[in-house]
């Protein structure tokens, strides 16, 4: 069992806490030492790596309480996890101490129809959430590429997705919480209501906190209407610049679509050799895919007619609408599996999430273009053109251990510093985990990065919550 | 001057302490003792009352700094004031000190077409903005019923207002904020980015905090495009009850209004009087008033046509529908003065501004119209129906000090009683302040209420901003 130098006086897990743990959730839930498979050392982009002690699974609330309370009384540290489809190590257990996982709290426990909100546990995917509400008529608008992440792992990151230019993130769309505090105390945080100005905003600190202030255990959700109509246009431009700059022409242009994507030719190649499947077409060497809802035909094409017309003034070749559920399915399936493409290009890569204004995003990704060049790496991209969340690969492809650790940190470097200088943040939706501290620390002031401090302090004065994470 | 009895330490204001403020912002802008006028006194509700030793207005983010440097190492306390409009006694100088008036700060710094933002300073009116993005065919959704309120005030109570069925509150509307700290420390916030995941969003903490946590200086907002029509509906019916009970119908429907408020007669009259202008209706005992925003008519139409319906079907007399601007007008300025005219009918009132979930609307106010009749004193309401989000008066009338002391803390104490019961919060957009901060500490938990403090602490470790409000 591989074990990190840096304790930090953490106690070591022996037969008594494992004794402990076994009594509240049961030996079954319980695994150990060399027992816990290699999946929990990593998540899924790998480059932060180290085991838990004792991994155990979770069932309810009180066990997640009486295990902190436990963890806190013998300064044990504890890091979170749900299905571990993160990407900067957040949920890798970099000290050891005890992994909880919390995905097997995976039950849908209301909806209310009057109030128009659903209440979960924490290892809920995404995609069951959606799948379950569309049946009833009705809508959760996050929409991340990783469907088969925990609902408790989309609020620790703030996760955003593919709508967020017209229906915001996570953070938005939670209404209430149940969090296990680094010292066991269960507290409550909002509800059903829809305003809340009482005190200051825990609610909103505990979204995108990355499983270091507390501990999710329920939450409840706002849910929409179900938009009855959806159309999504793929729009081939000559080249990726022409299409980008045509996205702040869209919002002046004062429409906003529920999605705007734009994805480059060889990123489409790889999908579809990822997927064994074809796209609707890959001729061009830059894209923009756009979506629009609405609840009816009419409404929907009045809009997108206008931004298509913009987009073929601005120089895209054409404009191929899709209307039909299967051919959108097959865009939007192949625009999911991105991410997966690009790492099954390659021998192993990391991420670059930075987000910028909108009007930005066009000479970050010539940046990057140029930067490919002149560091001689590959640097593939995609993302979200509509609201300036870029996901950025640096590629290893062959290089050995050494010329990789050093063009990461160039390619990182300059990215991160481009990213500062256009007025961006260090992470859109990814967080900033273990991977990206750094980067982070570099972007804000003293006086920030000291806030940030303080206000981990203030939940968790042992620092025992998914230490070494964010500060 | 009136002086508090407790001064908890914090420095007297003396000569060399008028010198430095003078030579930081002018001999103009700084006033001391006697010379203040008696509006600096309190509020907009009364209730709360202390004069500050001195009051300061401020022109830019470094005197800001600067002051608050000062006061830091000397240990003066500092209320930052915006137009005073706020109602819990938030800008009340309850400890003496330095009120730090930001109203001259009141610059549109910058509309970015591109990016739909919106900079500026922070003692812009709400007034103001509304217009001068309109005027752009831009929309700045946040619509409390007070629109001679600062930006920096609806930002410090994240105010609601009455568009928040459709579009949420004014949280969701601040991308971005330069914030001064206690110790005149000066940091950037967020951004022009429209995700973010990049540490503990700072940037929710700080909106609605009354200014406990630090100081507005800037303010980046989120713009929208501005709806190119809409129409309100002006719904009578029989009784409150059947009014209210329509309400989580019209959501269960999955029709999304732009607001829905409620109103009964008695409120109508007063506002009638307080405005001396008639009303469009005032023969039913309760009406419910809806707006419907959308880019065409015919998208408007389909939807509030099967909300009228439903409305006929539980019970209304009729739906009164108000397309032209002039109507609009006079029945949402009336629905703006609601609050005026309550206060002008009365000697003196409080105000209880609970949030409960939707469908739990009509309990609540059938339980205040009891407590009127039991407690024998006068309980007026209005409110917003479709966020839950109740204001509700009880009025003095001519009770001597003594009993009106007694019948307030009896029925505010038995309302919010009721609230929590409904799983209700403390307040939904004036915030706790002063006046609240009783009710708050009932309604939470102990540990829940030890993580407020330690983040008031985490930023301001020497009390010495707003120091006595919502902690």
């Amino acid at each position: 069992m591989e074990m990190t130098i840096t304790k930090n006086n953490y106690k070591i897990i022996d037969q008594n806490d494992i004794d402990f743990l076994i009594n509240v959730c049961g030996e079954e839930n319980v695994i150990a030492g060399n027992n816990i498979s290699e999946d929990f050392s990593h998540d899924e982009l790998g480059g932060t790596e180290n085991y838990p002690e004792v991994l155990v699974y979770v069932l309810e609330t009180e066990q997640v309480s009486k295990i902190m309370k436990y963890a806190y009384e013998n300064n044990i540290c504890v890091t979170p996890r749900g299905q571990g489809t993160g990407l900067v190590g957040a949920s890798v257990a970099i000290h050891g101490g005890i992994m909880l996982n919390l995905c097997k709290m995976n039950k849908i426990l209301e909806l209310d129809y009057e109030n128009l909100t659903l209440t979960v546990e924490p290892g809920v995917l995404l995609m069951t959430i959606g799948q379950y509400v569309q049946e009833q008529d009705l809508f959760y608008p996050p929409d991340p590429g990783e469907k088969s992440a925990t609902i408790a792992g989309n609020i620790n990151t703030n996760a955003g997705g593919m709508r967020a230019v017209k229906y915001g993130v996570t953070r938005d769309y939670v209404r209430g919480l149940e969090v296990v505090l680094p010292n066991g105390e269960i507290i409550n945080i909002g509800g059903k209501v829809v305003k809340n100005s009482s005190g200051y905003s825990i609610k909103d600190l505990i979204v995108g906190s990355e499983g270091t202030l507390g501990i999710v255990t329920k939450a409840i959700l706002r849910l929409l209407p179900l938009p009855k109509k959806d159309v999504s246009l793929l729009i081939p431009f000559p080249d990726l610049t022409t299409a980008i700059e045509t996205v702040p022409k869209i919002i002046k242009s004062k429409s906003i679509p529920t999605a705007i994507e734009f994805m480059e030719r060889d990123v489409i190649l790889a999908a579809e050799e990822f997927l064994g499947k074809k796209f609707p077409d890959n001729t061009s060497d830059a894209y923009l895919l756009l979506k629009f809802d609405g609840n009816s035909k009419e409404e929907i094409e009045k809009e997108y007619a206008k931004v298509a017309h913009l987009c073929l003034e601005c120089g895209a070749y054409d404009v191929l609408i899709s209307d039909t559920q299967e051919r959108n399915d097959s865009i939007w399936s192949a625009r999911g599996a991105f991410l997966e493409a690009i790492k099954a290009s390659t021998s192993e890569m990391d991420e670059c999430d930075v987000v910028v204004p909108r009007d930005k995003v066009a000479e970050f990704i010539r940046y990057t273009h140029d930067l490919q060049t002149e560091l001689n790496v590959r640097i593939k991209s995609f993302g979200h053109a509509g609201d300036g969340n870029l996901h950025v690969y640096t590629l290893r492809d062959d290089m050995d251990d050494e010329a990789w650790g050093v063009k990461l940190k160039e390619s990182f470097d300059c990215m991160y510093k481009k990213s500062r200088e256009l007025r961006g943040q260090v992470s859109g939706e990814h967080g900033i985990g273990y991977a990206k501290k750094g980067y982070l620390h570099e972007s804000q002031s003293e006086p920030y990065m000291d806030l940030i401090k303080n206000i981990k302090v203030a939940f968790d004065p042992k620092n025992i919550l998914n230490p070494g994470k964010i500060y």
